[in-house]
């Protein structure tokens, strides 16, 4: 665990990482300052459970190029964080500091699955009914289809071993339902996800059949994806604040506004990322999951959770075993697609 | 207006357009099946207002190509509304009807503005704040940088004279807010944006600053905007069927879901698309407002009430002006950029 990412670094890490070691049955490695992290952890009397330190001296800064991190900072917490699993001392990595130096750590220092192009970010959403597969979030904004055909591979083994779903409808961001429908990626990918036995390809869904979570993958490129993730956020924001704002106009209103309180506050849990704080990055030799920057400690709980998860399910064993079962299609969509 | 389009044909265009004739002034040439759309005028006692009825023998269907309607069925409704305008006896066109139909009419029987590469359709949504400009939404799936540049020249006269805003800023739909940041199209679009002098151009904006209503005019690919008005439009709906159900599940909370009704109706009046009824389709020689194909009798008037100003405004002189203005840059963008 980067100890040092995210807006709040430790103080928020170390909390939400101690949490997790008593509820997950990890065992932890803390990477970065010691001496805050021993500060954050002396806050807590008692059991630590099975959390050790590895000190670094570097930490990697928001405005910073992934490239020059990787080239300059060796000692930084992210970087340390990547090299223990690289040697074997760690099965996985969490980090909620800046997503494109995590993937490129990613990329360069664990290295991708044979066979995967593009490593690519998943991120679990609420909506009305179950916890849904939205891939790719942000980790490619320029996509080919045969890409986006090995992103819906991927977010398909994330659903059946990690999220338990026996058959996963896997379905294609576009802007209409019927085939022939989006622009000319989603056509190309449409193709392949067509020919494919691994899936229960489902066809194209629209933007308004994301929050009903009839689908359980959904595909998109990482530029749609990611705007579409915080436009998501943004808007359940604005709506939140805008029902604040009414419930305020009048005595009624206001009471009416008490009353509902509890009603609000399920519905807040539910709603709320933190629930499902990692974004797991998918395709690489060991698993990552990248957190919010500004996540809570029971987001980065959930997120060491998940990476558990994955790990134990042997996940990476059935994603390889899935790419590999559609190799030749991945070949084809690379070698004859126009786009 | 197309009285044949949409759901639930004449039986919501007839009201809505009546209501339009009273309210905002205009003459409306009602175009379609002049039994059914007589039928409809007469469970309305008293005036009338200025509308008349252009009698078709012929509809556009939802499954229809549009190239096979436009050969086809050249007495359709949709067809006929668009050659009145093209002969003159009318300043703009109405339709509910499938927009790609009628994209494809406004570009086979209008045509385009001199220099307009493509039609863009502009969906004004509402926000936290105000309402903005969301442009493209549906009209272009696959966009060159100089398209984007373009829709957002049009998108700034329609919110300038349109909507009455003196100086639109406008932001460029992206994954983050700094230069460099998105896919290959958005940071090329990013280059023309930057060079000209008629807008007032903020950079790259996020999903989650769409809602917040601190910039008038968001440009995006007609892939993206579909997907973002559909997803915003399908959140806001299952929140509210979440809230809900949340208010139904005990005593104290069904109280106060009654106690909140008013406040309630009042956020679903700004939240509701029929307020902005309309998607005007720019760049074409006469105005076209696109409807919802769901859309009630208020949102038809609106969309005339668009239309109407739209043309008392003299939109497109100033756009054909503005259009003009950035000739050279458009030009610039189609000859020298890589995508």
């Amino acid at each position: 665990m980067d100890a040092m990412g995210g807006d709040f670094g430790p103080s928020v890490i170390v909390p939400g990482a101690l949490a997790a070691s008593k509820a997950c049955n990890v065992e932890l490695i803390l990477v970065g300052d010691e001496v805050k992290i021993q500060a954050e952890l002396a806050k807590f009397n008692g059991e630590l459970g099975a959390i050790s330190v590895v000190h670094t001296t570097q930490v990697a800064e928001m405005g910073e190029k992934p490239s020059e991190i990787l080239r300059r900072k060796k000692d930084s917490s992210i970087q340390v964080a990547f090299e223990l699993v690289r040697e074997g001392r760690a099965h996985g990595v969490v980090s909620a500091g800046h997503s494109g130096t995590t993937v490129a750590c990613g990329m360069f220092i664990l290295g991708r699955i044979a066979g995967v192009e593009r490593p690519a970010l998943a991120s679990i959403i609420f909506t009305e009914k179950q916890p849904i597969t939205l891939i790719d979030v942000g980790a490619n904004v320029d996509c080919k289809p045969y890409h986006l055909f090995q992103f819906g591979l991927m977010a398909d083994v994330l659903a059946k071993h990690v999220l338990g779903i026996p058959t996963p409808s896997v379905g294609l961001l576009s802007i209409g339902e019927e085939e022939g429908k989006g622009n000319l990626q989603v056509k190309e990918a449409f193709e392949l996800f067509k020919m494919t036995n691994s899936l229960n390809f489902v066809g194209n869904i629209e933007g308004r059949d994301i929050f009903t979570g009839n689908v359980n993958v959904i595909v998109c490129d990482g530029f749609v994806g990611n705007i579409a993730l915080k436009l998501s956020e943004g808007l359940a924001m604005s709506i939140a604040r805008m029902i604040k704002a009414e419930l305020k106009r009048d005595l009624i209103s206001k009471i009416g506004g008490l009353l509902i309180k509890d009603a609000m506050r399920r519905l807040k849990r539910v709603v709320d990322y933190s629930e499902y704080g990692g974004a797991p990055l998918l395709g690489l030799k060991e698993i990552v999951v990248v957190c919010h920057g500004s996540s809570s400690a029971g987001a980065i709980t959930s997120a060491i959770d998940m990476a558990a998860t994955f790990i134990r399910k042997k996940a990476n064993a059935h994603l390889i075993a899935e790419l590999s079962a559609n190799e030749e299609l991945s070949r084809f969509g690379k070698a004859a697609m126009k786009l």
